[in-house]
């Protein structure tokens, strides 16, 4: 018997048919003896159907922007509806329920409308109400400011709610229920033997998330991680176990690596001939961060020229997101006269492949291995980029499969022959 | 300048266009230096929507009604949506506004679910930013119980919130705005000549209510009339003035009549032969109402025939819903033992004309002209009901749009042929 937090996504709540699907699993852990919180998202589409009603109500008035204020009270009314549904189907299957909406509890949170952070959550009544055998049903992604305003947390704050909620209940876990049945070591349409890993910490997971592998909202990781909630990942739609995003000093048997990433949405910016002068990289990086340009990758290589004016020279890549790649060549063609570049090259069939795992913390060539089996298949590195858990390496996009399974056999990930029916749990 | 409350229907709310509509009725009043709080229903269709998602939520747990705490959770969220984006929409035209749910201002009202009642409302706060020039946009239909619930008041129960909130606000008066441009002294797609009142009283509107003229919910012309409170019914689509309901008492410059209503929706039963004995009277009607069948009219002729007992006996006719009839001989065909009557006539084409006018208290005759224009067109009455306001008879429904238009012109309602185009105001 313990206290669960379990979560469940718009794709979850989509209609009567799948309501009653969740509230079967919630009724079977009820049956198992647990204490049950649930956080549901709003029915899938809904949440964009109420954003656009909000844009049309601001046009039509003459504005771009909608109010944030009011805004939240339209977007919040998606989780109010799914909750007071699942409830409805609890109840009428016989288990104890009811909603407690983001003003009843109150989630506080702070005033940052439409991307407000949860401060705190009052649990008494919802504690004593699960205490004598009810479940909770918690609207994931709105909560209460200090003001009496309904806030929203941002897009995907669902999950973050969940998390959220599972720390100020002590619960045992928070099982966050998606279309995905847990996180595998890689995609699994690009390498069938991709695995499905039974663990895998925090850390790992947000340097997986912040290269492409969007399994979980980076927010509820880097919340369950500062709050230590252990984070399960499984399918609404099948009966598999998920994967556990837990600490490391769990005592789980580390792998050297969790997995192999890979993001299609990069473009490179060389900038060549740049004057090696101090404040040159402000130059360059200042007015792409004003234009709202997320700059990914940088390298500078130290050049051996010698510019005009006697300085040296150096060329400056990085990499930004490749629907933004014309406003940022736009961006720096303005920049010119600051920057004194001589010539911009830009690249937009890029591909980011990372591999990621805490175990190379500990061990020396993992990134040798990832050099060795790109330059075996003849793979160009483009530039490359290191974290304390992580290696990214940028290359030409149409190598981007093959890089992707020579690093999942290379790094020993691939499933057994034998498992390939079934992934391994 | 004065304070004014203005209420609009979920036809007036239903999209961008329509709540931009409302807006600039909005906008316009706050400019002539009105202080404006807006009632606001949900979008047309939306309530049917969110009411169809609970029944399948009971429906999929096996159960055939959805619990009233959460299908009010459900229901509450079409007002809270269009509340927002009308408050967006005013902010986008540079005109203060800020919403206020039910449990914001709090709306106070009974623990009754889905038809709770109005108990008070809070005016501290809106009253404040009132004052300060912002326009309060409030969702009509939702309160908050004593246990801190969402509650709603029941179908077309925003009309009730208008009036509520301007009986609390002490409001100069409630505009209603809805479909149609007032009340008419007939409905003008069977007598074109029909006039727009400009003036009703509360008790003419109830009655009126009650035989089928439905401009106004039932309970908040109760409400009006209690609390005083003087409500216009206008049209959102169209600039004409309205209607005012208010009190008789008002120096208005009474008609005879106000209007003459018509209801196709009737069945009459007629029991032949009952015992006139005590106690028969409840075993008809009480398994009637068991079953949860409205009887409107009942007359009881007193009969001259002897039963085979010795008692005299009667004959019983009364008027059901017509989609009720079929149950309703169902129950009497069961009750048979208990009642004795010797047979059951039953009439499905039947219809109710009534003439409404709070004249009619201190004028002699009414009644007379009521029969002897149908009875000058052949038009014969199967049954005859009053009140102190009202005369209903039941007719064959063929005759039914021959008698509103004679008694429409018996009572002097006609307008005058030169006003034909265009209904006086």
């Amino acid at each position: 018997m313990a206290l669960i937090v379990m979560k469940f996504g718009g794709t979850s709540m989509a209609g009567a048919e799948r309501i009653h699907n969740v509230a079967t699993r919630v009724k079977a852990a009820v049956e198992a003896g647990h204490q049950i919180a649930v956080v549901v998202s709003a029915m899938a589409g809904e949440t964009d159907r109420l954003i656009g009603f909000t844009r049309e109500a601001a046009a039509s008035g003459g504005s771009a922007i909608a109010d944030r204020k009011e805004y939240d009270v339209v977007v919040a009314a998606g989780e109010q509806i799914t909750s007071g549904l699942l409830a409805i189907t609890l109840q009428a299957m016989g288990i104890k329920a009811r909603s407690w909406l983001g003003w009843q509890l109150p989630v506080q949170t702070s005033s940052a409308h439409a991307s407000a952070r949860i401060e705190s959550i009052d649990t008494r009544a919802i504690l004593a109400a699960m205490a004598s055998g009810e479940v909770a049903v918690v609207p994931g992604f709105q909560g209460l400011d200090s003001l009496g305003r309904v806030t929203t947390l941002g897009r995907g704050g669902s999950d973050t709610s969940a998390v959220a909620l599972a720390a100020a209940l002590k619960a045992e876990r928070c099982d966050i229920y998606t279309d995905v049945d847990g996180v595998y070591t890689t995609d699994p349409r690009i390498v069938p033997r991709a695995r499905k890993l039974p663990r895998i910490t925090y850390e790992e997971m947000l340097e997986l998330a912040s290269v492409g592998a969007k399994v979980l909202q980076t927010r509820s990781v880097e919340l369950a991680m500062k709050e230590k909630v252990r984070v399960q990942v499984l399918s609404s739609f099948s009966d598999a176990p998920g994967t556990m995003v837990e600490d490391e000093d769990s005592e789980m048997e580390r792998e050297l690596i969790a997995g192999v990433a890979y993001d299609r949405n990069e473009a490179k910016v060389t900038l060549v001939g740049v004057p090696d002068r101090p404040g040159v990289v402000a130059a360059i990086f200042g007015p792409l961060a004003a234009a709202a340009i997320n700059v990914d990758m940088i390298v500078q290589n130290i050049g051996t020229g010698v510019g005009a004016g006697g300085e040296g020279h150096t060329d400056v890549t990085f990499t930004v997101p490749r629907a933004q790649l014309p406003l940022s060549l736009d961006v720096l063609e303005r920049a010119r006269a600051d920057i004194k570049h001589r010539d911009v090259l830009s690249d937009p069939a890029v591909a980011k492949v990372s591999v990621v795992g805490v175990g190379m913390r500990s061990h020396a060539g993992v990134a040798v291995t990832m050099f060795e089996a790109l330059a075996a298949r003849g793979i160009n590195i483009q530039a490359i980029t290191t974290s304390e858990i992580k290696i990214s390496v940028i290359i030409a996009e149409e190598y981007v499969e093959l890089a992707v399974r020579v690093l999942h056999t290379a790094y020993g990930l691939d499933a057994p022959e034998t498992d390939l029916l079934e992934p391994v749990a």
